[in-house]
């Protein structure tokens, strides 16, 4: 069984069902029924009047909406380890035509608002130095944690009083979702836009799709360029009604939280087998834990499969990763689980 | 029945199958074995070794080819009714950072050898002036006509004495192969890098495929730097399998071709009911007519849809096009044929 | 005597005196009290409040502007011929990253308002194709043609029509306002905002200058971005003092306005010999001719440089180019004006 | 006496007289004899044949080079204090089209080998990470340190086993030369190519020229696309002859070692003085030193001027910098090291 990333779980049945249905569809581009409901479809979701965007994957929603919240000659403030700047070759400097990424440090991924203050008060006012944009964070973050609603609307208070754009890259953002739902009673509204959030990368190839990813964008006045920008990327699918149709089947009746919270239990049960061997708590759907010399072969050689974090030797151990997905709950793990216990 | 874009047609079902299938598959991004394939399939349809990616869209396709030919500083040659120019919404000057597209005319969409040699005189060799550094053809072009492998040939050696990069943007390839396939015996070789191409975008989307175009490189040192551009522009799908097992299952057992044939085998029909309504020839699965007035209507009435080609009028009429997908072949459009036979 | 550029005339002795000056200032940058004065200077040419901004070419110049006035995925419609077209190595496609240049025809490279109404007709208004941001003309054309207050007032009032942004390339703007004001008491004003101009390239190299443009923006808004834009192409002058005192010693006493007319008055000579020669009229330093078999080569025998327009052979002649500066008035392109005559 | 920057000194007497003599020249763009020279001049300077380019600013020549050496899609290893991340708003994505600086840290904001190959070390050899293609180093530092030719060489040594290209930001090379020529007898060869440099921003305007830096490139294969390059950033000057005056004049009897030597010899007088005070021992031509309570104010009551290096406080003090230049060799910054010594 694999646990090393989300993106290779399969497509969910009722995703894959939306699919097939949507061969009944004869229209091209975003033209078609489908794709012309989904802003209707997520604004319900969000409780208010959204324009969402189908896009074939997280970096381009991500790009896209820093290229609408910052101008070339600006940064976007982000935390050191974020996906966009360690893991999408450069794509925010490609779509950004040149705009800086402004790191800041925070514990597990998450930036603080005194991290954003900091960064703000080294950058001298002046046309030397690159004046920052926007903030984007990452919910849930690169090490699987959680930014509370109220840890969001800080951020989101102090963009707006800074004048920066507040983008959140929510390529797991249904696991933050459930998870701060279950905690807190917390909303997609709450996380999103009664926060601040003016963009919002929404998650669904690693929570049961196939290649739709949904950009949400809560200033509707972003949406006109943005479209435009799609295009210019080569991101307008001629055919996009496969690509509504599965965001759409994400929606019907919550599977997108249905799903996310089953990862989310896997993880969990996966985290109390781990116990002290825990590099952060468990609040989505990764599990990040120390293994010891010669456990990460010997859980390999049980079929369990992951991803090395840093380096791993057979001699010293290290750290792994261990990601679960919509198919992978609490009843599926529990062999990984007992594993881990048994090690 | 609608006639306005092969990209309304379904996703073949074999090709959809293959989808299905892909979901036994677990590796993420192009690590999995299908995407791995890639190249040894197209190596083998084109003859001689190459290097196959997968990406959404065509727009994509062509314009990571261009890139790939074409530095910022520089420009390329193309048709000024070719798609690159007309309707990819600027994405050639977001790919290549700003190069330019230099326009040439010439019948029916198509570049004769002739119109390249004018272009390239009349660029000063100063640093005053844009430099050409790749020539870009559409092969069936936006007309419709294909090249022979002669015509791309002459083009092919004029690149070559000229230093020009030499891209085909192939839409509708399979369109042209099955063409000049039927009339000169045509491989995809032929039509490829026998005749000096180095980038060619393998279209699939409008010939029966869902979201996956292939970039075929014959010029292999092409390849390492691509596949950073294309990750840099967020083309790299994360569940990249279910892209393969579309363009597999395109070219197992030739289904491009078939699918290619049974379009153009429309296309021919609705040609010769056409008569000398036509503007050009009809070569692959685009027909161009004029219709009379009110015969837009009359034809629409019948429940026949179709593409406005400039300004159609009740009292004037204009002219149309008729695009015929892998679904429509002479069988499926007689009612058309027909139709336009009785204006 | 050369005639090929007024790029290759010296120096005038004020502003060369100026500079000699401005080495007693010792604050970096645009920091000195003569870079402050632009500003106030440049507003009180123009009779409204503007932004001056130094640069060091008219490209520079031109390209700021357009980076103002158009975002990367939208478009500036100007003459095929246009300088930023023909002779900037792409450098708008540089500073706007990707922006397309839109071409229209017009008689002796002057863009009229139909011209610019067909462009944008021609545009269907979906993702597909670039939509326009602005207009960009030069005036004194590239053909020495000069707009009137009443032809540029035509494009202004189309350009707040239709919301795009309005750009001049007055690389030779001074003979342009020399000229307009003898014929029809033409003000600066009258040929830039009160004609609807946002940003003006305002040329000084021509006319005198060593290396000191003036980008004016009569839409203040543009600057602040303008500015760090400046920076970022590297075109902040760690010695502005230098660049500012060039400006503000062509304001001193209108002396722009006297060397503009002196070489007007130089062109117009060279005119009134040329006489049936003439392709255009002149109305400004340019002069276009045709020569015939063996009077290129006479004339240059007699000690006289200037630039063919196209091919010129000793059989079959052809066109040239005469262009006059500052140094170059009435009295001293006496022998010129003979020599044509005498051919 | 201000000592804030050395953008602030004059030009030397000998550099303007240049300027004014090329006056007579009358050939525009780099056509002019003057401009054809330098490739010479810098030859015979550097002991081998390199490509000699004047561009207006550090800023262009920096980014130009980076440009050169590195792809889009790639990065460039520089200092976190090196002025291409701090000091030039984002020039380099500008230049480079969005590629990505990849900051290390040094002591005195130099650059070490093992903190190159660190940073390689931790980038993952796969498409979702930006690529290293590039090494910048500056020498004089930012804190006015300046690199050995071993130091260089070892750097060099690595860029090449690496694959990475190496550019030396020259703001201050000259200053640096005399340093280490004084020190090591080292060359401008040394402590260039022969240490693996490939280009070299060369300042000028630092050290007594106008608005003239010169870009080295010993790689003479990067020369051709970097001509066109400069074209499209709008820094091809129409009147190039002035700029290559400057540059040559400053070569004549290697005056601008002697300008160099002149401000190193000032700053080492202030050092003296400082004593105790300095962060950094005092190689060319900037003195970092700390000041107590209220000296910042007592300094600048007595007629000095200079740079806070953070934060001063009449309270607490602080740090700041002082730069000679040209003008102010020992003898003239006696006063200042006078009142240093006092406080």
């Amino acid at each position: 069984m694999q646990f090393f990333s989300d993106n290779a779980a399969p497509v969910h049945p009722q995703v894959m069902q939306a699919i097939i249905d949507a061969d009944a569809i004869d229209a091209p581009y975003d033209g078609d029924a489908l794709s012309q409901r989904l802003d209707a479809a997520f604004s319900e979701v969000f409780e208010t009047e959204v324009t969402a965007i189908w896009v074939a994957t997280g970096t381009a929603a991500n790009c896209l909406a820093l290229a609408a919240l910052c101008p070339p000659h600006k940064g976007v403030i982000c935390h050191r380890l974020s996906h966009i700047e360690q893991d999408e070759c450069g794509a925010p400097g490609f779509y950004t035509h040149g705009a800086k990424l402004m790191l800041v440090e925070g514990e597990g991924a998450k930036v603080a608002p005194n991290a954003v203050t900091d960064a703000l008060a080294a950058i001298r006012d002046d046309v030397h130095q690159v004046q920052a944009a926007a903030l984007s964070v990452t919910n849930g973050s690169e090490y699987g944690l959680t930014y509370s609603p109220e840890e969001l609307a800080a951020l989101g208070a102090l963009c707006d009083e800074r004048g920066l754009g507040f983008h959140c890259d929510g390529a797991r953002f249904a696991n933050a979702v459930a998870s701060q739902n279950e905690k807190r009673g917390a909303s997609p509204a709450d996380l999103s836009w009664r926060a601040g959030v003016d963009a919002l990368s929404f998650g669904c190839v690693k929570n049961g799709g196939m290649n739709a990813e949904a950009l949400i964008l809560f200033d509707r006045d972003l949406a006109k360029d943005t479209r435009y920008r799609l295009k210019r990327a080569g991101h307008l699918m001629s055919k996009g009604r496969y690509m509504a149709a599965q965001l759409l089947a994400m929606l019907e009746d919550d599977l997108w939280l249905a799903n996310a919270r089953a990862a989310n239990a896997g993880a969990a049960l996966i985290a109390q087998a781990a116990g002290k061997r825990l590099l952060y708590p468990v609040e989505a759907n990764e599990v990040f834990l120390t293994l010891g010399p010669g456990e990460a072969d010997a859980l390999r050689a049980q079929g369990f499969d992951f991803y090395d974090w840093g380096v791993v030797t057979p001699e010293a151990g290290g750290q792994a990763r261990f990601v679960t997905s919509w198919s992978q709950d609490a009843g599926a793990v529990q062999p990984l689980a007992d594993a881990i216990a048994a090690l």
